[in-house]
């Protein structure tokens, strides 16, 4: 058995299922977000996949396979050539032909469908593949949770109208939450965003875990959304606008952040006007690296590169204690890509706009679009920036002394703020996000061209949905969920191996002989089980056990001859004393109840 | 059930396997030499990894997973970056980091096991995976079989010592004629070529087909071999050499072909030398496309490009009525990559090295590599170009009138040539090569340092054999050998379904119960069944079926209110009249035989 553990994990290694995987020789890295995967870790990925193929072909979907490396051409046919930015791994062909190594393959499906389906008779569809994607992170990290090669199931679900793709995306919903469950993940679906995938609904399925990626807000109501999603609610109007004084600058040397300025001019912070100055950039399609490296949606001050204009300058305003939800700014701006904006560098943009830094306000701006949360237009008279250096306004009055381009909601959601749904204080929750259900709708047929004629020979465009679930991320966020001091602790469904028998007794004819009969009662009972015939010390083979994560135990030692063994599930502290006969009949039951 | 037929291949698919692929709705192009697998065709794909899967099992090989996108670090520590030319499909990461899209991956799995093994405790070892691979050809063709992309069944074995790479070598061979067998090939083992994987002993199992890309030679006595590697047999030594009379220059206007030089001065071709001349070029390291693409062993006339220079000039000489075999000349040349040689072009060529084109001879030539085949220094006095415009020589002596750099066997071995294990004629046939199994020795653990440490603590490099399946090339394999003028005839160990059942009559409700009934008995049976309940004529569904390749069908008609139905192979031209319940115990015994 080729199998290597390791006594400490790489410094790299920050979360559990990093680590662990690494440990158990799972997994091995080939490069920053790329991993082999070795003879345990294939297995369960070879388990989890066919879980989600049975509960996929369950649902009327039907598996078909399609190649990682896709025509640039059908990346041009749905614009996101352009669109997608530099996580897009690009190639070319000894032709100088281009290609992309696919991170998702909507535009694949919807070419392989308006080859071959034209009737209303060929309707519903539902088409799924498991196989590798790509995604060129600048900064992979976390081991398979954000790694640059991932193993994704994604299908795609065509309908001949919305109702029919409410139905299928129903159908998915249905398989994701069976799918998840039988993986033995503790998850939950969210409202979410659509990302650069596009389309309407969406919902993630969130394993909640300690070092998951998404933040989520909850509720006791059964509101839950990922805080890129969930919605802000308004604070109440303030009355008596119009008795708000007159604007008035006053000098507030020094006071560049809002708890400076809110101390200085002793108000609370929820009567102030904070402002966040961005630049968003065109891609004028000559290639060349991305002005904004995303990172995880934080954007990063860097300086324009070759290939990029600066398209506009934009001034976004919140309440003074809020936070910005970068998603929703991008949205609100009519969806701009997350490569392309970045905070502004406010040398530049000062000159071009009449923003100064720590001093801007929404007063004495010029040549900028400017953008206010959905509240603010309600909160009377607020403190802001002056645009002057050392100074600031009192009194500023959004309709009187200023307006905005666009009002939307920008408030970046967190514990403690009011249920959308119920009103209720919202308690937050870090999730891995193991898959995402869309309803397209018809933006990818529209783009491609994927008609089906009706029984008037009428053409309509085919309703889409698309669904993705990361199999090797799943495998990650079922170890963030399932271990301890020890290692993995394998639910039996995804287990690399059932059952583990370990002889104790080095030597010792007789106990080897019981063990090997046990090991072989269990291969004939359809369990898939080990027999660490090693010469090792019991310590050694129960560590090595306990790490690899192997569900059941029985080990043989001393009092094999009088007929006892020791039955231990892995998640169990105590092993029990039971005859092999018996050992043999817990770990077929148990096998059995997957 | 998505899957469409097509009533005619596109004009590219040639031979049998694409014709019916294509029709059949199996695969669909994505682009040149890259195909996606619809329902039918992937689970034919899946049914051969499976069968692959559990015989490398069984032999004790053990499977994990590597990326398709391998480091180019890699490649260089082999040496291979350079020597694999531009098949290796290449590309960078958005850090500008090199990768190539592995074609194989000895590099990666000597990386895995010089980290993971050092002690001769650990040995042996056999891993494999089954894996997309990229070969980017200049010019794909044939569907499966000579595609850019493919699935691959690669394993390397890893041992102490020759002895256990000739016993892994001997396992991996028993478990390939299990695995063809079971495919259902016509196969056969044959000594092959190493090509760019290099090290010592080598067979291919070639399937017999009518379209196959290779040529192999084979006779009676049990000597197989591809004609790359077939080994000539010399003519036997000429009597008399001393007598031969003195060299003579002999005025030949316009014969500048073997066959017009032997007419004009009425010699048998036997008695001339055939001159071939070449250019080998020198890779300088500095990429740019290579001179001579390779184009399945035939070298082209080109021009030299940017990055690579001139190395040398060969003339190479064999009997007048012999062909060459480029694989032996660049064998002979000490291995000169394919993409390095090409035929000369005659004018630059003449300029430098004395040769004429169409009156070559080996008299006169200068600047030159001489390289003679192995029969030519005994075959006495023979009629050679004179290296001048319009004259041949006459009575041209190897050894007293020239001699060569090198002598090495470079005759193309055909049908009704000499037997080199028994002198018999040799018949020909064409074949696919659907697996290679190598014996590598210590070329990777040398390179890439996979050495293990022996029970004194001395390191050794690990004895390594590389075995290949061509997955898909073996489905494409499959179908040359198993269809006829109405489409596939798929073995029923590889067949997408086992059986499917056709109601023939529409709207008789009897029939559709009578057909629902067999095809629920048939999947209770463990029969993978289809049930063809389209409101179509009985043609179109036989039709279909028949394309599809479904072995076994059973048809339900006017009968079936008798207690009649149709029991039909497909490979039979006979339908059986039979019961319902013994049409089920047919087809169930039949896939119980599988």
């Amino acid at each position: 058995m080729h199998f290597t553990t390791l006594r400490e994990a790489p410094s790299d290694a920050e979360i559990p299922s990093h680590v662990w995987l690494l440990r158990a020789g799972m997994i091995r890295k080939s490069v920053a977000g790329v991993y082999n995967f070795m003879t345990f870790g294939w297995r369960t990925v070879r388990k989890i996949e066919q879980i989600v193929r049975e509960e996929m072909d369950a649902a009327g979907a039907q598996e078909i396979i399609t190649s990682p490396v896709q025509p640039a051409e059908l990346w041009h046919e749905s614009g996101r050539w352009q669109v997608y930015g530099p996580e897009l791994w690009r190639l070319k062909d000894r032709h100088g032909r281009e290609f992309a190594l696919g991170p998702t393959a909507e535009e694949v499906f919807t070419d392989i469908v308006r080859n071959e389906i034209s009737s209303y008779r060929q309707l519903p569809r539902n088409l799924y593949q498991i196989q590798l994607k790509y995604r060129d992170e600048a900064r992979p990290r976390y081991g398979l949770m954000r790694s640059r090669e991932f193993i994704m199931k994604d299908g795609y679900s065509f309908d001949a109208d919305p109702a029919g793709l409410d139905e299928s995306y129903a159908k998915m919903r249905e398989a994701y939450t069976k799918i998840f469950t039988r993986c033995g993940l503790d998850f939950r679906p969210v409202a979410a965003d659509n990302g650069a995938i596009g389309g309407s609904g969406s919902e993630e399925f969130q394993a909640l875990c300690d070092y998951g990626e998404s933040d989520i807000v909850h509720c006791a109501c059964g509101y839950a959304a990922t805080t890129d999603q969930a919605a802000g609610v308004d604070a109440p109007a303030a009355d008596g606008a119009a008795d708000v004084p007159p604007m008035e600058e006053v000098s507030t040397p020094g006071t560049k952040t809002i708890e400076a300025v809110a101390d200085f001019l002793g108000v609370p912070q929820e009567r102030t006007l904070k402002a966040l100055l961005f630049v968003v950039y065109e891609d004028l399609g000559a290639g060349g690296a991305s002005p904004a490296p995303t990172d995880g949606g934080t954007p990063r001050a860097a300086t324009p590169t070759a290939g990029y204009a600066v398209k506009e300058y934009v001034a976004a305003f919140v309440r003074g204690d809020r936070a910005l939800n970068m998603v929703k700014l991008r949205a609100a701006l009519g969806g701009v890509a997350e490569h392309l904006i970045e905070f502004a560098d406010e040398a530049r943009m000062g000159a071009a706009t009449g923003s100064v830094a720590g001093f801007t306000g929404p007063v004495g701006l010029h040549d900028c679009r400017i953008v206010a949360d959905s509240e603010v237009p309600g909160l009377g008279g607020l403190v802001a920036g002056a645009c002057k250096e050392g100074y600031h306004a009192k009194n500023v009055l959004y309709g009187r002394d200023w307006t905005a381009d666009t009002v939307a909601d920008l408030k970046l959601v967190g514990a403690g703020d009011p249920c959308p749904q119920c009103g209720a204080p919202l308690a937050i929750a870090r999730g891995i996000e193991v898959g995402q259900i869309f309803q397209l709708g018809t933006k990818y047929s529209d783009a491609l061209g994927a008609f089906y004629r009706d029984d008037n020979q009428q053409e309509h465009p085919i309703w889409m949905g698309c669904y993705g679930i990361g199999v090797t991320r799943t495998m990650a966020a079922v170890v963030e969920q399932h271990h301890d001091d020890d290692g993995i602790i394998w639910p039996l469904s995804v287990a690399p191996f059932h059952a583990i028998v370990c002889p104790v007794k080095n030597g010792d004819a007789e106990v080897a002989a019981i063990a090997e009969g046990i090991y072989e009662d269990l291969l004939a009972a359809g369990v898939e089980a080990l027999l660490d015939d090693r010469e090792e010390r019991p310590g050694v083979k129960f560590k090595d056990a306990d790490m690899l994560g192997i569900p059941l135990r029985i080990t043989v030692g001393k009092k094999a001859a009088e007929g006892i063994v020791e039955y231990k599930p892995r998640a169990e502290k105590q092993a029990a004393e039971v005859s092999p006969a018996e050992a043999v009949r817990l770990v077929t039951e148990a096998v059995k109840g997957i």
